[in-house]
């Protein structure tokens, strides 16, 4: 460049529509157990140092404590003073078909969280050795069992990045705001719980890096194959960094599946056409069914969850705390895909699920997602499709099994055990809103919004990592029952 | 079967996810400027024939004479007495950043036609000669300039075909209502128009038969080539039938593009995270902005649109008559693609849009889409980004021009001129919002709903159509101009 002379631009090309090598990059990655960085039988040690590192106490506290929120008046929404972060409303839901047909209509109340901004929950990645790793952070928050999880480099609202509250986990947000688009591994808005949030997505993304990273005591570089042994341990991948890791466009190495792309689409077409699911905010004071206690807003029979509040204090020297609502689940979940091989190529039956807080009637679901406790009141016929062979599995047959949190920002102790359960006498032909598809055509569903619920996203993510175990390894392997 | 041997039932298999066959089916149809069934030359007269045969009296009126329509007390809006079909309400639009970026911010109210449930566009298919062709339908709607046009098999709201009223044209819906999946060629939920409808989709479907389908009057059976040639002509190919015939899976026989799948997916979901739109529906009597008048709601300054009424007779035998609300732009509208060559291979531009009624933010959108007449109070500098490149084309580079007609069931003299412009110096590198994409990624991107709007689906089929001719005829071929 200093000769003065200046080399004239490139003349525009196109390129491949795929990038070929990035699936052979990513198969590298989940191929290697062994990271370049830190050994995986280290990252426990790392994660408990950091735990002591950190204060961070997080109390129950009654709503009449909380300092920055308040019942807003009229509607009672809880809301923060400053208007941002999010708010607990009230949601109606009317759904006009049945989940099975044209069955009787459903109608329901409920509060919901409301954070219309959009976030971003993004992967840095870069190669080492060779090897794609990716920049994991150890992150503290409220709502985890264990409060510090594995997380994204970054997760972060518009509040955060645009400085509604400093949140020393936004260092790495540059990489992310404005991507290079020749290091884009994964960007997609993808939906979060439907049954809590109100239309909430968040940006998931996995960006590549050729630049040097500052090693910050909060994170560590993994492969996929690290990070998948992981995945094994309860509460240990946060819900964060499971939905983005289930974004990764593994190849698929099938050569097909039981319904072609376009039958699966026209499948799913049907589902989305013939649900009639009008969701709409009420109101947090004006919701039936439901009780504001001194320190609950909760069922009144106690079921489903509850919405209460914390007080946090937080940081390594400089110690910041507040105060926040928390929605807290009354009980542990269930999530499991049923799998099986059809002509020799593994599926996963999914159901088209309605939930009030998505944006569109159904996504694809695990064939199991429940919290068994909401169901002990009601007759075996009325037991959701599938429970009882989940729950009835024989270990031989558990290819998967971990219990893993939900994001700890916004849920309370909110574990669900992920199963997958093979399961090779499952009917192939399921009922009215069932499918099989491969963990190939999911993968592909996920480079787009609104497909793939996050509990499904979870249990691909999951997949994928039983997967890159030896086989004799996938059964009995964690979970730690 | 009269053996009594029951056969065994086939073991499931597997199958490739993708079908290759049928694009080389549909580059055959494409192909074929002849029909198996009628020739291109005599669709005009039977169209003039079949206008003949019906009685369709069309009569603007005010709305103190809607017989089944009312303003529903207190909201003001207009409702039909059996609260089906659809109704006029207000929608209060608030757009936190601007079309370009983090500008200034826009909020506006007008009318919108709130049509919840999901229709079926659906076009049957079977093959004459080994050439696969399309029953298209000669259909007269209230809206249309000149009443009849060439539309999909079958166009059925749900209270079409459950029953609300008899709509003839729904003989042939059961192909569509539960369509075989080996026979389904195209499903896929698509938006239409977001300045008009408030999140209104339909279900657009091509389903293939090989059963004897009655032949009726009102209909006949084409192949793209010929359909192709008919898109040339003005005000004859109606919307859905353009909607529907832009999710063909045309085989992309290009080497690539300016961008990766996952490049371009990448930059969507940037500009989706970037906008903050939202829309929500207010009572029509409170839309500020928009007056009242016997035969008209219009805007203060006469912009936009009016919503009027019309009474309807018709039928051929039997006739029946009927009255309702329709919503008539006040001008003629432009919408067009600039396309030019990379490295060889033909893009077009396309624009990330907010339209109020859109159910996420932003679709992409032809380079250029507006009423130019609303404009032409603003200075030069707040006319839309491209609209002189469109309007000052000369004649040699239009590859494409026709006015087209939007849905004439909701919406009177809604025409469009839609144009391909040629701009080989249409800038590479172009403003936010805009990016280059190939007629390729636009069909891969129509196998889903919410990315490609109905006005740019239009224009796709329009290119698909015009690279159908011989090159010769591709410049000043039709548009009557």
């Amino acid at each position: 460049m200093s000769s003065g002379i200046v080399p004239l631009p490139a003349a525009p090309a196109v390129r491949p529509r795929e990038d070929r090598r990035l699936a052979d990059r990513i198969a590298l990655s989940a191929a290697s157990g062994r990271g370049a960085r830190v050994r995986t039988e280290d990252v426990r040690a790392w994660l408990a140092e950091r735990r002591r590192a950190h204060v961070f106490h997080v109390e129950r506290i009654p709503f009449a404590e909380l300092g920055e929120w308040r019942f807003e008046q009229g509607t009672g929404n809880l809301v923060h003073r400053s208007g941002r972060f999010f708010t607990v409303e009230g949601m109606h839901v009317v759904e006009l078909d049945g989940p099975s047909g044209d069955g009787p209509y459903r109608e329901w109340q409920q509060p919901v969280v409301r954070q219309p901004e959009v976030g971003i929950l993004g992967i840095l990645a870069k190669e080492f050795d060779g090897v794609l790793h990716f920049l994991m952070q150890a992150k503290m928050e409220p709502g985890n069992a264990n409060l510090l999880q594995l997380s994204p480099t970054v997760q972060a609202t518009r509040s955060n990045y645009t400085g509604a509250h400093r949140g020393t986990d936004v260092k790495l947000i540059a990489h992310f705001f404005r991507p290079d688009p020749d290091r884009v591994v994964v960007d997609v808005l993808q939906s979060e719980q439907g049954s809590w949030f109100y239309r909430k997505t968040n940006r998931n993304m996995i960006v590549e890096t050729v630049d040097d990273v500052p090693e910050l005591d909060d994170f560590r570089w993994l492969t996929l194959g690290q990070i998948a042994e992981l995945l094994h341990e309860d509460d240990v991948v946060n819900m964060n960094a499971r939905t983005v890791l289930s974004c990764l466009p593994y190849r698929d190495t099938s050569p097909g599946a039981l319904l072609s792309d376009a039958q699966l689409l026209s499948w799913f077409t049907g589902e989305r056409s013939r649900h009639d699911v009008c969701a709409e905010r009420v109101p947090l004071a004006d919701v039936r069914g439901w009780k504001r206690g001194a320190e609950a807003i909760e069922h009144e029979d106690g079921r489903y969850f509850k919405v209460v509040a914390v007080s946090v204090r937080a940081g390594n020297r400089e110690v910041v705390s507040w105060d926040q609502p928390l929605v807290e689940p009354v009980g542990l979940g269930t999530a499991a895909f049923l799998v099986r091989e059809i002509d020799g190529v593994p599926h996963v039956l999914v159901h088209a699920r309605a939930e009030g807080g998505f944006l569109d009637t159904v996504e694809l679901a695990p064939t199991v997602q429940c919290t068994p406790g909401n169901y002990t009141h009601l007759p075996p016929s009325d037991r959701p499709p599938f429970l009882d062979a989940v729950l009835d599995a024989p270990p031989s047959h558990i290819l998967y099994q971990a219990v893993l949190s939900e994001e700890g920002g916004r849920f309370l102790n909110a574990r669900s055990r992920y199963l997958v359960v093979e399961a090779d006498d499952a009917p192939l032909d399921p009922p009215p809103a069932y499918t099989w598809v491969t963990p190939g055509q999911l993968t592909a569903l996920t480079r787009h919004g609104h497909y793939v619920n996050v509990e499904a996203r979870t249990l691909l993510a999951c997949l994928n990592a039983a997967m890159a175990r030896p086989r004799g390894e996938q059964r009995h392997g964690g979970g730690h029952r």
